[in-house]
């Protein structure tokens, strides 16, 4: 198993070696999106995802509702990067006592995860609370996968591709920042992303060869890809498709997006990319291709404008902030 | 549903209302230790259960790898008490940055997780890490249940067992806030408290009509199980098997016990306890029984010592605190 550079995955690499010596078993999943746990004739699909406050969110810029949108937006992509549909979630919720009276931020907060599972078909099953000082959200989200797909499966010749236009989650966070009003759908890019399950879904049903949902950015997540599937990966800049007003530079380094990066066989083409578009209704775009295998932790990933090599953006890491 | 007494079960209502008005749909689940759902010929059972610094534990009182057993236990032991077989836990780690070099922390909350895991024939299958001021530790458990046993399957007539020996968690919390040595089994009771997963799945198929595990004490358990199942429940407090130097007043109040409270139907018999004594080495007592159901939220909970009534104790409410 390969894990891609950072502080967090070296933390991460430290926890998996103590479990692999306790239970004489590799925890080979914990790279990926998903776990996957083969069950009868299905296979489950299980992530679990962590919003704290101040960290992955403020209570000044969201309100409490697009809160829960968003930590249950950021569990199911998991679920999407497998081309997993969604069964239900678990909510474990820590919050303050609600000393204000009025509408309780923790029910807003819930309101927010119920409106996006409905709006995919997924279920709230149960859950936990517990006092806290700052709101704590996680989700884990549980679904099913006929055809998993991992984020090693990529070959030498496969296309590379991306779902929507990258760049709005990183512009709405500046507006955020500069305390600027924004328009709704710049807005939900940060505050409600929505998952791209039934993109996914129908990816892996095209014969994706590997998935990721764009979590630290296309660039840092193409990365992850490329480690895992041992491969090189040349990604154009000039073919990124980036959200209004964004730069290419930008939109390959935004964060949280939740859109979807895949690698597909050459014989996938633009006749099935109308196919997709016209179910879906998102774009698809090919950026780029793999490569031979480059080898070393960064996966060989090289970024190009109009041919030119240009400089990796840094990634996102939690504990290098 | 019914749910028990208390702040943070009157939130939880709140939370409910909100999820069921816009799925439309019951979470009937929230209030019984798992989440049931129904998938090919089996059910899956889920729990999850966070772990605070500062509220379920302190760094000063426990080690790492006792911290990590710990929460792991708290969620295990919901599966215990669905009569459910674990498969796998997922776990969502929030670490402060590990400044000090070293054997990282978050590595050594995870060996306590793996270790209790593989104690019982679970595999860590995969998580989630992230930069937090405190740790905090969100265990998702799925396990499967041939015959899942409910908190509210208890009718009138049926007798209330309990296992093992109740007030140890309480004297070795007793015990870290007095800053004093104890032994070894004292401190685990605290520590690395051990699920009951096999007693769990012996009372499931030896006909449980009713089961919970003792996290809020005793008693308080008692009023969560009759108020779901809509029964009175008498306890006999001189029947309480009580862990050495404690008393049973004291026994019955004392919470994160993870012993398992159950309702047995009429044809349930010492022979049966001897067998369940030889197969899983713990104690069954019988402490109580279950009569005409006598409404309202306490859900009629009546404790005696030698037919004499005795005043609740209260019970444990992270809100209230």
């Amino acid at each position: 198993m390969n894990l891609g550079p950072g502080q967090e995955f070296d933390r991460i690499r430290a926890m998996l070696a103590r479990i692999a010596e306790i239970s004489g078993d590799h925890v080979s999943d914990i790279g990926d999106d998903c776990a996957l746990l083969p069950l009868g004739s299905t296979t489950l699909a299980i992530s679990i995802d962590n919003s704290l406050e101040n960290v992955h969110f403020r209570t000044d810029w969201l309100d409490f509702k697009e809160i829960g949108c968003r930590a249950a937006g950021a569990a199911l992509a998991d679920l999407a990067a497998e081309g997993a549909k969604p069964l239900g979630l678990m909510v474990s919720l820590g919050a303050p006592p609600n000393e204000q009276g009025g509408s309780d931020p923790a029910a807003e907060i819930m309101a927010g995860v119920a409106t996006l599972a409905h709006k995919l078909d997924a279920r709230v099953l149960g859950g936990d609370l517990t006092r806290s000082d700052k709101y704590v959200i996680d989700v884990c989200v549980i679904g099913t996968a006929e055809r998993p797909v991992r984020r090693s499966g990529a070959h030498e010749g496969d296309s590379l591709w991306v779902t929507g236009y990258l760049g709005g989650a990183a512009l709405a966070l500046d507006q955020f920042r500069a305390g600027k009003h924004m328009p709704a759908a710049l807005r939900n890019r940060y505050a409600c992303p929505e998952p791209r399950i039934e993109a996914g879904r129908w990816l892996a049903g095209h014969g994706a060869s590997a998935m990721i949902d764009i979590s630290d950015g296309l660039v840092s997540d193409a990365q992850h890809l490329a480690a895992a599937s041992e491969v090189g990966i040349e990604i154009h800049l000039e073919r990124i498709p980036c959200w209004e007003g964004v730069e290419a530079t930008a939109a390959v380094a935004s964060g949280e997006e939740f859109e979807l990066l895949c690698t597909m066989p050459p014989t996938f083409g633009e006749t099935s990319v109308s196919e997709f578009r016209a179910q879906t209704g998102l774009q698809l775009s090919r950026i780029g291709s793999c490569l031979r295998g480059a080898g070393g932790r960064r996966g060989g990933v090289r970024l190009l404008d109009h041919n030119a090599a240009v400089p990796l953006p840094a990634g996102y890491d939690h504990f290098a902030r």
